[in-house]
């Protein structure tokens, strides 16, 4: 059998003893799991950027990989822990959105609400359950253990907004910056598909219609902001040698229009 | 037989090749070692920080772990090198204090002055002995070899100050932050059994008499400041979603009362 | 058979998916290697500090050892992907400088152009190659792929200006600043030899002609700047227990006059 493989993505930073104290766990209980950190720079409680992370990257691992994920503004409240089995994957962590993007590609998934404490580590703290319930259970999983021992299924899982821009009145596409990345590119929700010929996207005032294939293009006249589609799949709008964020003073969340 | 299990905790940083320099030399010489990082970003020289971040974490991991930590403002000079063996695991490093917290908590360990070079990298460079000394040395321990091997017992390894608080003559406690974690949370060495009915802890001049089981408590009329046993086993003081240090204007070392 | 060892390093940052992205493609492809993440805190696009710590380390990781390094401003452009084999281990990323000051170093080696196809991740976006091009092709490597089935032999790779300092026609000799650590110590090109009885170094006005063994000195009438030979065997500007390069207003790509 192979040694299993557990991703972890937080938003615990990387200065304190918190993400070491997951591996701790998880190879106390599973000594031959492989580990890997997807990232814990997700900026305190953004749900939503761990989701794009998440989603940007779960289809690169093999399948079997078990996703752990710790954004837990609600860790010690009633907010449910759950598995997602989905895409031959699992994914442990709070219910709070972190996988919606997850399920919403791949439609078809399994819920189980985390209610056994048999597979936690006590006693639970209740400020620490990415150490106390989710590590654990990660290694449980790794382990063999079968779904539905963690507790029952649920249909509820709670959903983010979807990730598809949406259709206005006048044809037009509302997207939003779900991202931004180390360069400053501004990856959208927007898709290849989008980016139809003639396609124009606003960016507060300024228009944008110049697509590349890559970043490094090196021809005459360039323009300045041009759009790229990333290595998510997504359009991202990026600018020549320089951050577009800055330069457009975009954050995420922001809307564009693509018209 | 199990595959070693080898932590790292330094201030190298993770912006240089320092750590990697490490990785590769215990890889080099324990080619089956499994090597956690438990954080490389100790503010440099900062012992306690890092004896703290060590404190709350070695528990975590399983018997036979060795955990090596590099804060070492004295490279080169004649402070010793050490492996202290101490609650089933190794803890390899220079003698200046990074263990003395858990020796204090664990009572029983032995101490070994490393003078046995023939264990070392060569030529042992006298700015990195992270690399040529402790590395190295937590292969052979890895490999096998007996701790006697690597020098004498000493029975005086290096003491930081007592991480208990410390009663007053008029029946207070004077306490200290030893730790302010990511989010703003100033982590004191007070522990649960502290935190009796009626307590109060002055800080500055503002009084937390609240004390809550975890952070996102969501009642009515709640204090802005309010205490919450964390996961490492200390009282910490914590603010609502917000930075408790920022707003409190709180650093490591700062003293607050009980009473 | 010993399961391979791949180091990571790249200029991602830490705070995206993308480092993630690449050891998913790796383990997808080889799920025994091993994965050791040299930094990748390069600032973006800057290759001379991606060669200067890969310069700086690769020798402590064993024979075998394949090195992934993506710092690449032109991916997606006609620059060539290269695997460089020397000193019994291999290097792959971009054609762009990263690997010839071990090659400089080294004297001989081999360098192919990865022209086969077969061994990259389709689609191959033009935006990703370290996950796309680089990532499989050393997990390729680690299944034990034959070099020559990558692609043809060139023997033109791109090199950097030389790592050696320039003597000058008044006998003195030119310096550079190649790397500055977390410390602030600036690391130059000059090597032991250089440092002769009675030499100086000239930092802009400034004159620096003490010599340290390591960094804490704790004579009397100390300087306050020194020159020390670092760990990676070059001539390091430090100052007493402070940042050299702050001290100095010191950059990488600085020049300065050994005397």
């Amino acid at each position: 059998m192979k040694p299993s493989l557990i991703t972890l993505l937080t938003d615990f930073g990387s200065q304190d003893y918190f993400v070491s104290a997951m591996k701790g766990t998880i190879l106390s209980r599973d000594s031959d799991a492989r580990i890997v950190d997807i990232t814990h720079e997700i900026p305190p409680q953004d749900i939503r950027a761990a989701a794009f992370n998440l989603l940007a990257v779960y289809k690169d691992f093999p399948a079997g990989t078990i996703h752990v994920v710790v954004v837990d503004p609600g860790v010690g409240s009633a907010r449910r822990g759950i598995i997602i089995d989905c895409a031959g994957q699992c994914f442990v962590g709070p219910d709070n959105g972190l996988f919606s993007w997850i399920c919403e590609r791949e439609k078809n998934f399994r819920a189980i609400n985390l209610t056994n404490e048999k597979f936690f580590r006590h006693p639970v703290s209740p400020t620490f359950h990415g150490r106390d319930i989710f590590a654990p259970v990660a290694a449980a999983l790794a382990n063999g253990v079968d779904l539905q021992e963690f507790g029952p299924l649920i249909d509820d899982p709670i959903k983010l907004e979807s990730l598809a821009p949406r259709r206005t009145g006048s044809g037009q596409i509302e997207a939003t910056v779900i991202h931004i990345d180390r360069f400053g590119n501004c990856i959208t929700n927007l898709t290849r598909d989008h980016l139809v010929a003639g396609a124009t996207l606003v960016v507060r005032d300024r228009e944008i219609s110049s697509v590349r294939e890559f970043f490094a293009d090196s021809g005459v006249d360039l323009d300045e902001f041009f759009c790229v589609v990333g290595s998510a799949g997504f359009v991202e709008i990026a600018a020549q040698n320089s951050s577009a964020a800055k330069l457009l003073n975009l954050q995420r969340g922001d809307v564009v229009t693509l018209r």
